[in-house]
C-alpha cells in the first residue's frame, strides 16, 4: 500500500520550504477565519470570497455583495458585519455569495492555491474533512495562517487535531517534525481543548476587544459536515474535480 | 520588579518577523554545533570561527587553523576531525582557534548578530546559560537553527526547556505562542529526553550516517558551565562586556 505524507507549516512565512504542489493543501486559521467560513457554508451560503484588504472589500460592497469586515473589533461602517462565525446565520447566507475580509486568511489560502486542491480546516469540520482527504489520495500539507508571520498556538494546535485524525487511517504516515511537534500539542491538550487554548495570545487578543465569545464554538469538533474549497479566488462547498 | 519577556523563532526564516535589536538572543542548533562549540569551550578553546561554505573552511585550512568539517557524514578530505562534539578533545583544542563548518548554524549565529548579545544554547550548558541571562537585564529571543529553514523538534524542544529553566526566576515571563508551544514540548518529554527525541527526523538523518553516537552526550544537562559567546565574526567563552 502507498502511504501519503503529512506535513505541516506553523507559519505562511515557511510555506516556500514545504514540499508544494500536487499535495492537498489544508489551510488553518481556526480564531476565527477558517471556524467563519465552515460556518457560512453550514447555513448554506453559496460562494464565499476572502480578501486581504479593507479596499477590496469595500469596492465589492459597492458591487452589492454581502461583506463581512472588521478591523480591531469594530465592524466596518460599510460593511454587513463582523467577522465572527456567529454573524455568518441562514437568515443572511443562504444561497448568498459573501465577501469575507481577512488578512491572514486570505493571503494564506492565495499562497496555497499552488498546490493540487485547497482546502478549509476547522474544529467544525474536523472529521468530515479527514473523510474527504483520505479520498484524494495524495501527500496532505497543514498550513497554519498564523498571526502576522508568526507562529501561533491555536492553528498549530488544531493542526495537531487533525493530523491525528488523518494517521488513524493506515493510509497516512509522518515524517515531518513540524507533525510531531502539533501532535504533542494536541496530545498535551485534548482532553479539554477550550482550557488548552486559554493561553494562547489571540484568545487574550480577542478576549480585550470582547470577541471572544465563539471561541467555544470554534472549539467544538465535528459540528459541521462542509468541506469548504478554493477555486479561482473564491471558497465553494461543492466545486467540479479538479483532477 | 521589571519582567523580561522570553520570545521564540522555531526557524530562522522567522526571525524577521521577531523583536530583535535589544534582546539577548540564543541561538540553538543542539544537533550537533551547539553541544560541539560548547564542548569545545569546555576543553580549553580560545576561540571558535563559525563558517557557512565549505570553501571558506577550506581557505582557513589553508592559512594554517584547525578545521571541523563534514558534509553527508564524511570528514572533508582538507579537514582535520568532522563536526561531533567527541572531536573537540582537549588535546586537540585547548587554546587553540577552531574553524567550524555547519551551515544551518552559521547563518542563523550570523543573523542574531543584529541583537544586543548573541549565545550559544545547548543541553550541555542550560544551567550556566539561563544564569548567564538572568545577570544580562533584557528580553530573550530564542532562536533556533532548525533544518534548511524548517522547525525541527530538537532545537524546539531545547527551547521549551531553557524557557522553563528561565522562568523559574520570577524576572521573566512570556506572551510568546513560539514559547508556550516548546514549554508544552519539553513537558511531553523532560521525564526522559533522550527517549522524546528518538522521532526527531534529524536523529534518523544522523542514524543512518552511523553519526548519532553523540545524541545522548548532546542532551546531557549541565555538563558544563561554558556560556559561548559571538563578536565580530567569532565565537568565545568570554568577551569583553560589550555594553
Amino acid at each position: 500500500m502507498s502511504r501519503f505524507n503529512i506535513e505541516a507549516c506553523l507559519s505562511p512565512a515557511l510555506f516556500q520550504y514545504a514540499e508544494t504542489g500536487d499535495v492537498i493543501a489544508v489551510v488553518i486559521d481556526t480564531l476565527r477565519a477558517s471556524s467563519a467560513i465552515c460556518a457560512a457554508f453550514d447555513n448554506g451560503a453559496k460562494k464565499l470570497i476572502p480578501v486581504a484588504e479593507i479596499e477590496e472589500a469595500r469596492e465589492y460592497k459597492k458591487n452589492g455583495y454581502l461583506v463581512a469586515a472588521e478591523r480591531d473589533g469594530y465592524v466596518l461602517d460599510f460593511a454587513d458585519f463582523g467577522n465572527s462565525p456567529f454573524n455568518f446565520t441562514r437568515e443572511r447566507v443562504e444561497n448568498n455569495t459573501i465577501v469575507y475580509s481577512t488578512t491572514n486568511g486570505t493571503r494564506t489560502i492565495e499562497m496555497a492555491s499552488k498546490c493540487h486542491k485547497v482546502a478549509i480546516g476547522s474544529f467544525l469540520n474536523l472529521s468530515a474533512l479527514a473523510e474527504w482527504i483520505l479520498k484524494q489520495g495524495k501527500d496532505v500539507l497543514l498550513l497554519c495562517a498564523g498571526w502576522k508571520n508568526r507562529v501561533n498556538l491555536e492553528d498549530s494546535f488544531y493542526a495537531g487535531a487533525l493530523a491525528a485524525k488523518l494517521l488513524e487511517y493506515p493510509e497516512f504516515e509522518t515524517n515531518c517534525d513540524s507533525v510531531k511537534i502539533c501532535l504533542d500539542l494536541w496530545n498535551s491538550g485534548k482532553d479539554d481543548p477550550l482550557e488548552y487554548i486559554q493561553k494562547a495570545a489571540q484568545r487574550l487578543r480577542l478576549g480585550e476587544k470582547g470577541l471572544d465569545d465563539c471561541i467555544p464554538y470554534c472549539h467544538t469538533p465535528d459540528s459541521s459536515k462542509v468541506v469548504p474549497l478554493y477555486q479561482d479566488g473564491a471558497l465553494y462547498n461543492d466545486i467540479p474535480d479538479k483532477s
